[in-house]
Formats: structure tokens, sequence, C-alpha cells
């Protein structure tokens, strides 16, 4: 772990993620004792519940002024960890405050909308916005569900701009190398299709095949039969609607892509059981098994391995 | 759970799904001792290693008619436990060695196709099977995988036929309860419909994603940043391709028009994407979570919920 030092960290939205990040930064030893943590929030109220955890040292409210001056005046670095969508607005409500020396991230989960929306609210003075996209969570949210260890080997993605000094993207990297993170980069189009790939659309298919089982007359009846499998397929249905929609939205065009390519693959399947082609079907399954269990052992991304003896297909 | 009483109980193919029954009936109590458990499979090797782990008394070798009427001479109970495809042969097999007073059952997948086998197969004597499907698994496969708790609080479905006896039914009813299990009763359209919304579907959804991403040319990239998500939903994609093949097409009916009825979903979630429709999206995805969120909550079928800090979407 590298150690890291900064002076005065601004996170706007202190809940799982930024939360996540305070904690890393005070708990895990990396960074250099002495750094203010200010947590912004619309609601003061939950600023207020980080700051009685012990997770920032100072408070402001987002729409007061004077507040949000004080918060930012002297910042080194800020992070925006609010809802994606927010981002273009906070950007905004940001920029009059700025300082010349203070570098902005963000930890939205899509970034060509992102990156947009800080051309637009900070003009030329998007040099010193970074964008970033931690690539971890957990089920629960808000700031008691923060951990320290949240960010340990898990992928935080950076997508430099032409404007970003080479030296501020390595202070970025730095602030998350500092939690425990691997950091790559790659431009914000190539995050984008990635993300749509591996992520965006899985939780479309997974809220997708729920719907279609609850828009159905039995489907009481189905559900009392789900089992192993129908619960992991599914278990990201159980995601925030909100955040997804939001996600599905601002990644739209590379989701549709994916989509697409998604439902050409179904249409080569469907045809194959018509036609009862065993071998093509086999041959699809089989490719699909080797991927995914060489991807398992890979151990990549810092997932576990799930545990011996799990349920398996019924 | 209810006692159990057998003489002689025969079980083709002793693998995951027949040595667990052999083992529950043994080790769990719920059946009264001195019954003769026997396994016969195709290579004798296989059942032999049944034999030595003590999970059958007896073996026979498929293709050896006189171990075959020795292994079904004087029994009361059969229990078909291959993969599904080698039902009809399996059923055609056994017929001319079969005794008027022996019972046989299934644990397939899927039933229409079964039925169909079975009636080509027994003519008449179809009386004597009662359909089954016990849904229950693990990933791990074979004897050596085989638990005596393997059912417990499980479902699983019997599909009387019209000719079948009630006290017939019964019987079967009271062998899985001995195990551990629910019994539920449909018939095998209706199972075949269930299963294929809430099983079949989405193991296809699932190797169909892996198999999209494969074949693509950043796959690599892709599969490096997969996270927590993309684990869950794909875990089924390390499914058997050959039993998977089989249930696709035994199941074909019933799992093209689920997979229609699917697509149909999908269409709608991406004209609400491309027309920048949000109330629609999270519309759907908050019945989708709600719904998800309750069959998980009622903690149906025996599925264990997550553990918590769990890994949640990225």
């Amino acid at each position: 772990m590298d150690t890291f030092s900064f002076d005065r960290l601004v996170i706007f939205g202190v809940g799982l993620i930024g939360g996540s990040l305070a904690r890393a930064l005070r708990e895990r030893g990396g960074a250099r004792r002495g750094g203010v943590i200010v947590g912004v929030s619309r609601s003061i109220a939950s600023a207020e519940r980080a700051l009685a955890l012990g997770v920032v040292d100072e408070v402001a409210a987002l729409d007061d002024d004077r507040q949000l001056a004080h918060a930012l005046a002297g910042a080194d670095l800020v992070l925006i960890a609010a809802p994606v969508a927010q981002t273009a607005a906070l950007l905004a409500r940001i920029e009059p405050f700025l300082g010349e020396a203070t570098l902005v991230t963000d930890a939205g989960s899509t970034k060509g909308d992102v990156v947009a929306a800080a051309r637009a609210a900070l003009g030329a003075r998007v040099s010193q916005f970074v964008p970033g996209h931690p690539i971890a969570g957990r089920e629960s949210s808000g700031v008691e569900a923060a951990l320290p260890d949240l960010y340990v080997g898990r992928n935080v993605v950076l997508c430099p701009l032409p404007e970003n000094r080479p030296e501020h993207v390595a202070r970025i990297e730095a602030l998350w190398r500092a939690a425990g993170a691997d950091v790559r980069t790659m431009d914000a189009e190539q995050h984008d299709r990635v993300l749509a790939s591996v992520s965006h659309l899985p939780h479309l298919l997974s809220f997708a095949l729920v719907e279609q089982i609850v828009s159905e007359a039995d489907a009481a009846l189905k559900f009392s039969f789900a089992a192993g499998g129908f619960r992991d397929f599914t278990r990201i249905a159980a995601s925030s609607p909100e955040m997804w929609r939001d996600v599905c939205l601002a990644n739209r065009g590379a989701l549709v892509d994916e989509l697409d390519a998604y439902t050409g693959v179904l249409a080569r399947l469907r045809a194959a059981i018509v036609a009862g082609d065993g071998a093509t079907i086999e041959a699809v399954f089989a490719r699909s098994r080797e991927a995914r269990t060489e991807w398992q052992e890979r151990g990549a991304n810092g997932v576990a391995p799930r545990v011996p003896g799990d349920l398996a297909p019924e």
C-alpha cells in the first residue's frame, strides 16, 4: 500500500462509497494522519450521522453558500460520491467555490455522461476533474454500511481527460491505492462499453426476469418453485430501482448495443432449440461454462469464490 | 418426518440424486432398517463406487440381462435417476424385467417428455410409473457428492398419471417425505411451464450472457472488470452443458414460450431506455425488487438467504 497525504478532502454524499473511502484513509494506515475530511450532503442530517460515527471531521449543508464556501476553502481533494444523476447539478453547485489547486474526482458508475456534465459545468476548469469509478459495493447502503476495507483488491477505473495533468491523475490514483484498490485507466467510452456488458446488462436482464414472472397469472406458483439458480440469477434484481434507472439512461448507447448483441445470441439459441440442434446448444453452453469457470478460478477482482457445497442447478 | 419401509429399492444411476436418496433412507432414520438398496449403472465401476461408499447394498450392470433380472426381482420400488435423455431407453430396458408389484418413479427435470417416453416404453403398465422431480442439487455431481440431507425442506413435484392408483402415488410421496422433502403434485404440463420459467430460462439466459462476452474481441478486458453481480448472474453458466442441452430440448415448447415472453419484456425495456422514459424503467425495476425481496424473505424452498455483507451491485 502506498502512503498518501492530504490536507482537506471534501466528500459530497457520505454514504457507503464516500464513507468507505473516508474510513479507509483513516483506518487503513496508508494515509498520513492530520488531513481533515469534510462531509457535504443535501440534508445536513445525513452528513451529521457520518460526523457522529467519526467518519468525517466536519460537515456542511449543500444548499448553504457560506457552509459550502467554508467546506471547499483550502480543499486539495473533492470526491463526488452522490447518485450519478446528481453529478451535473453538484459540479455546477461546486464550481463557483472551487479553488485553483483543488482536484475533483467522482465515483459514478457511468463515465461518458459524467464527462459531458463536467465539461458543461466546469468549462476550462474541467482540467481539475479526473473522472473515476470504484467498482465495489454492498447490498446495504448509507454511511452505517461503510467499511474501511471495501476497496481492498477492487478495481477503480480512472478515465483521464486530455486536459488533465499527469501529476493530477497520479494523485487520484494514489488516493485510491491508499484505500487498497487496484487502479486501472481507460477512456470513458471504453469504460461504459465494458461496464454495460458485465454489469449494466446483467442487472437489466435480472430485473426483466422477475418482471416477466410477476406479470403472469401464475406468478405465485412459479415463485414457490424457484430455487437456488433463480436466487442467484435474480439477486441483483433486489438492487436500487432509482440507481439502476439512472445507470440505464446515463449509459443508454452502450447498454442498447450490448442488449441487441445479447438478443442476437438468444435468437441463435432459440433457433437451435426449435430445430432440435443439440450440438449447437451444447457447444454454446460448453464454451460458456469453460469461460465462466476460468474467470472464477482466476479469482479476478477480489470476488471471493463461492463456498463449497453451495446450491447448484436444479 | 414419516416413517417409511421398503423391501428392495433399485436405483438406476447412483450419482448425486440417486445416492442422496439412498443415504437419506439409510441415515435419516425415517426409513425402517432392513430394506435392500440396489444400484444399477451403465458402467459397473460407477455402481461399485457407490457400493464401496456404503451407499448401496448390491450393484448390477445395466447391460447384463441376468444381473438386471436379479436386481429387479422382488423390487417394490425403482427410481430412475439418470440423465433425463436416457429415460426412454432405461424404461424400455427395464420393462421386460418389471414385476407387477413394482412401482417406478423418476427424478428427471422435465416431465412431459418423460410421460411420453413412459407411455411408449411401458404401454398399459404405465400405471406402475409415477413421474417425479426432486428440485434439489449441488454444484458437484457423482455419488461422492451425495448427502443424506439433500432433500430436506426441498420441493419434490409428482405428476401423477390418470392411470396411477392413489395408493401408489401416496407411496412415492411417502418415499420422498422420508427423505425430508415437501411433496407437491401438479400435472406434467404445468410442471414444465413452471420450471421453464424459474429454472430453465434463467440457465439459458446465463449461458447466453457468457457466450456473448466470449464471442467479442474485448472479452478478456470485459471479464477483468466483472464483479459480484456478474458472478452471481452467471454462476449457473458453470452447469453441465450436456444436462442443460437435454433439458432445453426436452422442454422446448414451454421454454420457447417463456423465452418469447422474456424477449417481449426486454423489448419494452429497450424502448423505454431509447425514449429516455425513466418512469417506466423505474416502475419495472421497483416491481421486480419488491417481488424478489418478498420471495427471499419468505425463505421459500429451503433456499438459505445470503450471508450479510455479501457483494452488491457495482
